[in-house]
């Protein structure tokens, strides 16, 4: 049984890229009774960035009742909010002490974000140290990420390699589960679903505001009684990631056929959010309207995590004459 | 009222330069009705730098050990472990995220070490946040501080100011107390007495090793017979600060008088030292010996800390909307 590691950022509510993109596959996987897996909210790494508390809380709430809303099973995985955890803060200490201060100046990240941003703290320093405390502090042994983040699991490798050189065989050593190229998702302007780009598509909004959201999906100026060609629309490519054989079809042969204009596609997508994800999105209200509900549920994660995160710890600050 | 805080480096058996120089001076202070006093032993602190699990136990051990000899009353004041408050940890990250990074990157105390070690970890890069944590963390009013430190007053300040500028009155602004010149106490080689110089006096140690550790002292060539100059004498000059009037009187009067040589005097302080702190170096010992005193003592402070702790640090975790 291998223990998986994910950490979801916690930057807003999840658009339909996020969905299909990394929290279906992620959900899937958590099934696999072949996998113990650990997913926390890293609402403490958001503080390097966001500083309004009204937007950390909606955004935490939003994430988590998103993977909840998807069927995530909170009783077979361990879900966490990062804070909820101290004992990540006091590994974070402890480890400072054994990052060597120029990796993490030679961090790509950090010169990316010390070049982009106004505010550059000391917790965008020493994040890539927070997130190794993040894997090291649950025995983790795969950690799926993307490219980007390859640089930061070397770090966490190379952290634990010299602890555990100096004071024995204390940290499991975490390997890496590269996503190639995963499912891109195209946004309403055809480019990358991202939400930096305001081109997502948010499936939780009221039906009127998804409606709205779905008829600015850009499309060519063919007229309504021409034919048009499926393989260069953008309507047509997230209705194919979403319907099943039969409506795909369908929706080819109206492409095809003329006298089908691309408002009629556009509903048809817009029917088909509402009708597939109607228990998705009820759901994902109810806990939104409900926060007691969600604290219940991440309670049970928050329990089974500082567990472990208590024993990794005392190992930890026993090598060290912590006592 | 005013809390006061100080923190204890750990870094050894305190010898007779820190007894005189600063822990009787603090001890004097503590027990003054006006202040409320907290003392912490910078355990955490000691991580940047000493890797060495026996050595770190021992020297908290040692330093707990020395204050508790000489006084240190633990029902009156709060004295405690920095590492057995975890709060200090999780406010650490919270602070990280509020300290700009050219600021500690322009730090003296950073550059000096960077420097001087061989292993410049993050600790010793973020060291002042945790310095600032030590301090807002119980809402201290005054720090007593040396000159070398009035930086990091200066940062935990800073960092409180902007931090209560963005959300209210959460930090309480502390004040530094800069010692001026304190008292110098002469080591056994003429220059100020410090661990680094290897020239220190352990009065802690048993009566051979300390009688030899005495007959080390530096003394100039007069013959026995010759009168010798108190004013120019290492010896002389550390019988004056532990001897009272009468017995200062006499060995002035030996000196001037002739026919009493180095070896004299130097068995003489010996003496003083063994009968003046009989009951310090009784008391030292009995909790070296038994730990689980030590261990007794340090607890009754890390409640009272710890309780103070949380409260702070939910008001820091309640504004940032962390809750």
């Amino acid at each position: 049984m291998a223990r998986i590691l994910t950490g979801i950022q916690s930057s807003g509510k999840p658009h339909l890229g996020n969905i299909l993109g990394a929290m279906k596959p992620a959900i899937d996987l958590s099934n696999d009774d072949k996998n113990d897996s650990f997913f926390f909210i890293a609402d403490l790494h958001s503080l390097t960035t966001i500083k309004d508390p009204k937007v950390r809380i909606e955004n935490t709430n939003a994430v988590a009742a998103a993977w909840l809303a998807f069927g995530f099973d909170t009783a077979k995985n361990t879900f966490y909010r990062q804070s909820r955890v101290p004992e990540v803060c006091e590994l974070n200490w402890y480890l400072n002490c054994f990052a060597p201060y120029p990796m993490l100046a030679n961090a790509h990240s950090f010169k990316d974000k010390s070049d982009r941003l106004a505010d550059v703290n000391a917790g965008l320093f020493v994040y890539p140290v927070l997130m190794a405390c993040d894997i090291l502090l649950y025995d983790a042994n795969i950690v799926p990420v993307g490219k980007d983040q390859r640089q930061h699991l070397e770090m966490t490798r190379d952290i634990a390699n010299s602890f555990n050189h100096q004071y024995g065989d204390v940290f499991v050593l975490p390997d890496a589960q590269i996503n190639e190229e995963v499912m891109t998702i195209p946004g309403i302007d055809g480019q990358k679903m991202s939400k930096s780009y305001g081109n997502t598509i948010d499936i939780f909004q009221t039906d009127k505001a998804l409606r709205k959201n779905i008829m600015k999906i850009v499309s060519d100026s063919t007229p309504l009684e021409d034919p048009k060609d499926p393989a260069n629309d953008i309507t047509f490519s997230l209705f194919e990631l979403l319907a099943d054989d039969d409506q795909i079809a369908e929706m080819k042969s109206n492409y095809l056929g003329g006298n089908y204009g691309y408002g009629h596609a556009k509903q048809a997508l817009y029917e088909l959010i509402i009708s597939k994800y109607s228990k998705e999105r009820e759901t994902y209200n109810h806990y939104i309207e409900n926060p007691a509900l969600l604290e219940e549920q991440l309670l049970i994660g928050e329990e089974k995590a500082r567990k472990v995160a208590r024993e990794v710890l005392d190992r930890v600050k026993s090598v060290l004459g912590f006592a």
